[in-house]
């Protein structure tokens, strides 16, 4: 009903453009009448919905509880670690008046809730026996961001923030490292998008954290996009917020903390990856309708296999809807492409008397006349695989194309300002030479790769001696 | 782990202080270093994703669809209805700094979204054709509240907020009874709390509504709560938001709009409702965990029927879990009691020999000693129904018992001071009248009930000729 059917901007001639037309055109997100928060839609929180139902299931199959803690953070409890609240404060927004009077103490809206955690795990946790605490909580967090794009950066967005408590360092960062490998295997089996996992730098980890592992992606354009982080705090909340436990020796001990996170940018992810000039493609296995019927005419036989192959789909657990509506097939066929929706259906007279139906694929636009006696659930079900596969392979072949390795800072730069993407270079750890790079179109390096053969022994840079592989790229 | 085994005062000696000793124990909620804030722990959060998981099916089931609105409202916007703000403004925080600079227009934290619903559907709906929208969102909202009590008054509390936009009065008529029915629906058949509907005086309708209907429920102590509201706008917001779609005549109107919602406060009708000096009661439908089981001893039939239980249960939607943590059995059977377990299944060494098992109910704390070869599906779901019914049948004879008429007001003072409850009585509709009678403990019109037959023709304050036959309560 509310189609926009505008037309869409080319990708390869403005991404930046095309990508704001997919979200609006797809009814993903309306800008509002509050600056630099947007509204989402019901086709975009549908999208993160999905996302939630995945993960939430992920999360606690691996042990974690979801709780919720207080939106606000008074001014005092927010500055008891140093390093967050100067990463933080000059992004925060302040309540300085509540039910008609100037407050005491301000607080601010959370940017993100290890203050809050921190003091309620100070609380909570008196021996090894209460420990591990593994919670996770689901909310909207607000950054005053100056510029926003639509899920990239926004004042608000949504986001799961998960806050972990250990009896030993050992055991925090091996959680550190399972969060990554979750988040790792929801973007690779669930959103279709392959991605590099490392090391932050020093100069790009989280305020607060002793070290940062992070999920990156690359864009259709080239561009990374950091998508996912898991922090290993160490004892610097635990010190800061008093969280002590008497341990197995009965000596008391700071606790050993992690947090990890991923947000609605996932959603900029998926179509800055998959979507193309006609609108949103999204992957069979995070699409909140797998399927559209579409009925062209409306003879007894159409409707009756229509609602039959509605309810043999649904009864196996594929979402789908039958498009019903008074506009014509041309304008259905042009919404379900536009909306994503990975299979469209058509089941009509003139079809029908050949024996056919029509199936046809979101991401290739492929067309296939199939019997209309095919066993419709195995086919579908084995199309859905079929394009979340494809679709992960083309975005893993577009990837592989465009990750260089570079001994010199020449060819970063050539790279960088006529084909962008990640470029993988040996580092020497000197923060100056991130500086350099950065000065290449705001190059930064996305991570340091952990497993990874070096590919030089010298600093692409500077040319001193080099032991990190680094992956570099511009970033959103 | 985290049991706190300290007692819980009597419920008949001081419900109060009953009730907050069964908030902590069950560990549903912590007190936070943000004054009147709360800190959803994992089994009190665990309530409320399963309230959101009925309610939300039954809203998607209704045609609703989810989205989500900013957090902040600009002054100005949240101005343009009058009653609203003027309902609103002495409880609201304030955000006037953003990003370390003073904002040129302050912006309130969301009590309530009409204003930012509104003005998107300003801009959404332009004929009839677009309508309805019957959007919610889950969300919190923050109200200053300056006494505040767990789950029933915070100065943060998680909700859902209904928002919808017709085309005509009578169809958004329609959509105010229709959400007061599902949500009675739920309180009935999920949370087996009876409750009583009916429509909002004006003076306690909700700011800006033209009417308001109500579920109101009636706790343990004979004390009122209003449980759910559904409010019908007419035209009001849409007058002040500019929300005209041009109708089938193909002439501009306004369009009709409602809202509804309920919150975590429905949390704490569950406590006051079923619970016990033992801790929570939970009803079945409602319950994160249905089952427990505990082992006693550790020979290999004890864990086999232990395993061969849990995965026959598990498998048939029941959820559960096993308590072989190393406390002893009175223990684990202490806390399945303070977190309001339903049901309880004991598998012994002791019990084997002679070839039984044990179950325990909750809410009677009856025992059933049981073949061990029962059909142990068939045992639980059945004894799931029966809890569930019973307590639901307990709940409405107490309310029955504690619901009184009266046609003078005498009565009314000897019952709100003696044992309080619902009182019957007929309003001749001058708010005077109601403030007449909150001077008797405060007591106040819970709602005009609209299909019963009217007990007299007398206002039970003043004598004058009445036509409402209203429910009167002390109320939280």
């Amino acid at each position: 009903m509310l189609l926009s059917n505008k037309a869409i901007t080319s990708r390869d001639k403005d991404f930046a453009k095309w990508y704001t037309d997919v979200v609006t055109s797809a009814h993903l997100i309306e800008y509002s009448n509050v600056k630099g928060c947007t509204v989402f839609e019901p086709n975009g929180y549908a999208i993160w919905e999905k996302m939630q139902e995945v993960l939430d299931s992920m999360f606690k199959q691996s042990g974690h509880k979801n709780v919720y803690m207080p939106l606000l953070i008074p001014e005092n409890l927010m500055k008891k670690e140093g390093e967050l609240i100067n990463g933080f404060a000059p992004e925060v927004a302040w309540v300085t008046i509540g039910g008609e009077k100037e407050l005491d103490e301000k607080m601010c809206i959370r940017p993100t809730s290890e203050t809050l955690f921190s003091d309620y795990y100070a609380s909570k946790v008196k021996s090894y026996r209460d420990l591990p605490l593994k919670y996770n909580q689901w909310c909207s967090v607000m950054r005053w961001e100056k510029e926003t794009r639509p899920f990239l950066r926004s004042r608000e967005f949504l986001w799961q923030e998960g806050h972990t408590v250990h009896a030993s360092k050992k055991e925090a960062e091996e959680e550190t490292h399972n969060m990554l490998e979750i988040y790792k295997e929801f973007f690779e089996n669930y959103l279709a998008i392959p991605v590099i996992t490392g090391k932050k730098t020093e100069k790009e980890k989280f305020a607060g954290a002793e070290y940062t592992l992070t999920v990156e992606a690359q864009m259709y354009n080239g561009v990374s996009l950091q998508s996912a982080t898991s922090h290993y705090f160490g004892q610097k909340f635990s010190k800061a917020y008093d969280i002590k436990f008497l341990n197995k020796e009965n000596k008391l001990e700071y606790a050993y903390q992690t947090s990890w996170g991923c947000t609605t940018r996932m959603i900029g992810a998926l179509i800055m990856v998959h979507s193309d000039d006609d609108g949103l493609v999204l992957p069979p296995k995070i699409a909140p309708n797998q399927v559209v019927i579409i009925p062209i005419g409306d003879s007894d036989e159409v409707k009756s296999l229509v609602n039959d192959t509605y309810n043999k789909l649904k009864n196996s657990g594929i979402s789908l809807y039958i498009d019903d509506s008074e506009s014509t097939p041309g304008f259905k066929f042009a919404e379900a492409e536009v909306n994503g929706i990975p299979i469209r259906i058509e089941i009509g007279t003139r079809d029908l008397e050949k024996g056919i139906i029509t199936i046809t694929r979101r991401d290739t636009k492929e067309k296939y006349q199939i019997d209309k006696d095919t066993d419709i659930i195995t086919y579908v079900k084995d199309l859905m695989n079929t394009i979340q596969n494809d679709m992960y392979a083309k975005a893993l072949k577009r990837r592989e194309e465009k990750t260089y390795e570079c001994t010199d800072i020449k060819e970063v730069e050539e790279i960088m300002n006529n084909n962008p993407g990640f470029v993988k270079a040996m580092w020497c750890g000197n923060p100056e030479c991130e500086l350099k790079m950065k000065e290449i179109k705001g190059t930064k390096s996305r991570c340091i790769l952990e497993n990874e053969k070096p590919i030089s022994d010298k600093c692409v840079v500077c040319g001193r001696e080099a032991h990190d592989l680094v992956v570099w790229g511009i970033q959103y």
